[in-house]
């Protein structure tokens, strides 16, 4: 091969370096991995970048989110309705794909959960291979942070920290792994183990948009403190055995549903303690290729919705959706007279938002002689006309004829406006906000819990310490996903959200702040 | 697709389901995972079973070992030569593969050690995959026995264990790892981590021949004890959510040098703490497919190459090495006299077992005015010619003019015939009969040390109240990698053997037997 000028070099994982042809199409940033395909998106968008002529699509984002569920381990359907959507979409002969989050497979192959790839007539090709590892992708992450963890370790012996604050990471849940001593009968030093996708790297994996960005932002994680001054690992360690490890973990996984609707997979942050979104390069490499481009955020509407909007949209350039559709199964939105509150709240804020919002019921079986009186209901709250079917039974069948209007909504709207950004607002302000419009309780009812202030201004001081800007770190809510407030039962008057404490996640750009209803730590039990 | 008798399914990875046209060759059996392939070894090696007329070769079994190191981190060149062979077999027209351990990923990444993928003229194009976490496999494993730990937790929360005898695993290594205590404030339960590569699912997956026998293994792996009686995992654990994770891990990765000469990686238990060798089937599907197969085994001939000679010949019907490759440093040999004899015993003793035993040195830089007096030497001691070269500056050049003899040896020998099981045999004797003839120390300086009996006696009650036949289970002497006794250097007639404890994994039908050399725990810390 000539030292042509056209010969393009890529440095994909782990710093090897590949002679390249002159780069025509998406085909040449795709591997086959075994039953899926990987796609290198930091090549495939830099391609883009530089190549203004090339061809590419602007497909829109619509977001599938849910109403707030019953319970952690109780999923309303969001990823059953996302496959199903795309399959009715793409029977409409509208180009679409959906983006999913990997589903944490610690939690899957403990048989705590099912799996999160669909069901039914409406699943994916190779569900299994989603819902058990992918291709290591989880499992690179883990090794990485970990490894963190020992550089951590090692600069303690080298007198250059003396505490450590990033925790270890397991992908299989074990309570006891909660709170863990090591250096059992010399140091017993007291540690936590999280699980691994809710850790700061799977964060960074989500929200950068190179290698690079990757590498500068591990340096700006926080590894500890030195006599109470914070220290980076930017500052002990050699990025590239990092990044080496994560080189093909940062690749979307690309797969389809039974009916050859594309789905990618990539990055699986939880929603309640994380920010609950696919990476931000997936779904921008999917809008490249396609239409119409579904993105499911975890859990409800007041957890990965509200952080696709408010973080990533806000914050990270994130595409504004231009329509949602708010999942609900019948049950969870009525039975409940306590909790019936939540699901108008949801689909009333997304519109309030200028998005157009789109109620889904997910009917289960038994449940098709229901839908007239739903759609009294839908009528009654001054809903769009509902979307309702029962998706594992029928598929994307079930959805087909009724999408007239979200169609038109989405193909007719303009591409949406960038929101504003938060940055510089003060940390309880903004708090106060995601409050206000996300759960629904006045700034005047968000109580800073004792301990909160001497929290807020510790993560203040750590951030100041290693010259981080406090003010430019996104807010992350932590909560339990099942509950919006204090006490979702409450009457709306009375309802209530609490502050607990702030944790910083500098690397990310992000500072946690959990709320009353956190859990203590995401590490469950197998049950 | 009718439903014909010729269409046959598989179940590959998570018990997916396949429909496949008649399989016509080892293609069938091969899937792209971006830059390497991994090959249904299961699959293949059934196919041949149920097709006797199936083409397929019965090539012969190589073992390149080495000197006994003179620390663990310090390598003889085994890779090195292992590459430089078969490209130099090759250039003479011999159908020959390589079949490497995969390496460590924690202890590369974390700059403990280099990779181990050779180097120089003798590479692999891409050694960074290998060194790297190749496609998960270690991960899986990891997972895999991580999760058996978490399903024994919770059989101690359901009163079925009281004690868990299984560690967890960690592939990044953290020496404050060693003695951990989980639920501390609670239970403060004492526990131990050792490195992935150590551990029992590792060397199920390199001993097994079928999905079936490692369910079948998992099932008799003891989890723990409850009043005192063992209880093994088949008693609570739902073998398939192990298998699952482990679909691809039990697959064979496949890439090839920088020549282009084929190289089959799997598997990667540590030669002094565990059995050191390749997984079984990826030899066997070698075998199948090319003439010879070079077989690298971990560390010393003391270590790998005894585990290959004495486990899986012996008890696990491997293929007995129709030649063997003492690789060594020049000054590993010859700089240290009170070490020097490591090497002709070991020599002398493979020749003594009828292999065909060449010494091969692996010259540094600044070397070669050495060649005469090393075959001056080899001579002396009665060695056949050494082959001698500087394989990283001139890979399989410098080895192709010296392999006549070898070629001889490999082509013209016989198939070997069978070992002899040591079943039955007493774990002591079996103790004795090793050190005598891989350590050279006779059996009456074979010392037991205090509270060996009474390991050895827990031992075998452990066995006998879970009904697993202790007599059955095969010896892994655990050492240090850089010693054959308790002290190397001291005369021949003082030296001595002693032993300090022994451990089951039955599930791997293997008794472990401490030396008193043995580390404490594998599980390094970051240097």
């Amino acid at each position: 091969m000539c030292c042509s000028g056209h010969v393009r070099r890529s440095t994909p994982p782990g710093g090897r370096l590949q002679e390249r042809t002159p780069v025509t199409s998406i085909e040449d940033f795709i591997s086959q991995y075994g039953l899926v395909q990987k796609i290198d998106a930091f090549g495939y968008l830099d391609y883009l970048k530089s190549n203004p002529d090339a061809p590419r699509k602007h497909g829109k984002v619509v977001l599938v989110t849910a109403d707030t569920p019953l319970k952690a381990s109780r999923g309303e359907g969001k990823t059953t309705t996302t496959i199903a959507l795309i399959d009715a979409l793409r029977e409409r002969g509208i180009d679409a794909a959906a983006v999913l989050r990997q589903p944490s497979m610690g939690i899957t192959a403990a048989g705590s959960k099912g799996g999160a790839s669909g069901g039914g007539k409406a699943s994916l090709t190779h569900p299994e291979l989603i819902d058990w590892g992918l291709c290591g992708e989880m499992g690179a992450i883990e090794a990485a942070q970990n490894l963190l963890v020992s550089f951590a370790e090692k600069a303690v012996d080298d007198g250059k920290l003396d505490t450590i604050l990033v925790p270890r990471v397991s992908e299989v849940p074990s309570r006891s792994l909660r709170q863990i001593a090591v250096d059992r009968g010399k140091g017993d030093v007291a540690e936590r183990v999280v699980l691994t996708p809710t850790c700061e790297l799977m964060q960074i994996v989500v929200l950068s948009r190179s290698m690079d960005e990757i590498s500068e932002r591990v340096a700006k994680m926080v590894a500890g403190t030195k006599d109470g001054k914070a220290v980076t690992f930017g500052e002990f360690v050699d990025l590239w055995r990092i990044t080496g490890i994560l080189g093909d973990a940062v690749k979307p996984a690309k797969t389809e549903t039974v009916n050859g609707s594309p789905v990618y997979v990539h990055g699986g942050p939880f929603a309640n303690v994380s920010i609950g979104i696919p990476t931000l390069v997936s779904v921008e490499m999917a809008c490249a290729l396609h239409d119409v481009v579904i993105v499911e955020a975890g859990y409800g509407t007041d957890a990965g919705a509200q952080k696709w909007l408010d973080i990533a949209c806000r914050e990270y350039d994130a595409q504004w959706p231009s329509a949602a559709i708010v999942v609900t199964r019948a049950s969870t939105w009525r039975d409940d007279p306590d909790l019936a509150w939540r699901y108008p709240f949801h689909v009333q804020r997304l519109e309030g938002l200028d998005i157009p919002t789109f109620p889904l019921i997910n009917l289960w079986d038994g449940e098709d002689d229901q839908i007239p009186a739903l759609k009294a209901t839908a009528k009654e709250l001054e809903f769009r006309d509902p979307i309702i079917g029962n998706l594992y039974r029928d598929g994307g069948d079930a959805l087909a004829p009724q999408l007239d209007a979200f169609v038109d909504a989405v193909t007719n709207g303009s591409m949406p406006a960038e929101p504003h950004s938060h940055k510089g607002m003060a940390l309880v302000e903004n708090v106060r906000w995601v409050a206000e419009n996300a759960y629904g309780v006045p700034a005047d009812r968000v109580i800073l819990k004792d301990g909160f202030a001497e929290s807020l201004q510790a993560a203040e001081g750590l951030c100041a310490s290693a010259g981080i800007d406090f003010g430019s770190l996104a807010l992350v809510a932590v909560k339990s996903p099942a509950t919006m407030t204090d006490n979702d039962r409450a009457p709306e008057a009375e309802r209530t959200v609490t502050l607990k404490k702030v944790e910083v996640h500098s690397g990310a750009g992000l500072v946690h702040v959990n709320l009353t209803t956190s859990l203590t730590t995401p590490m469950p039990k197998i049950v």
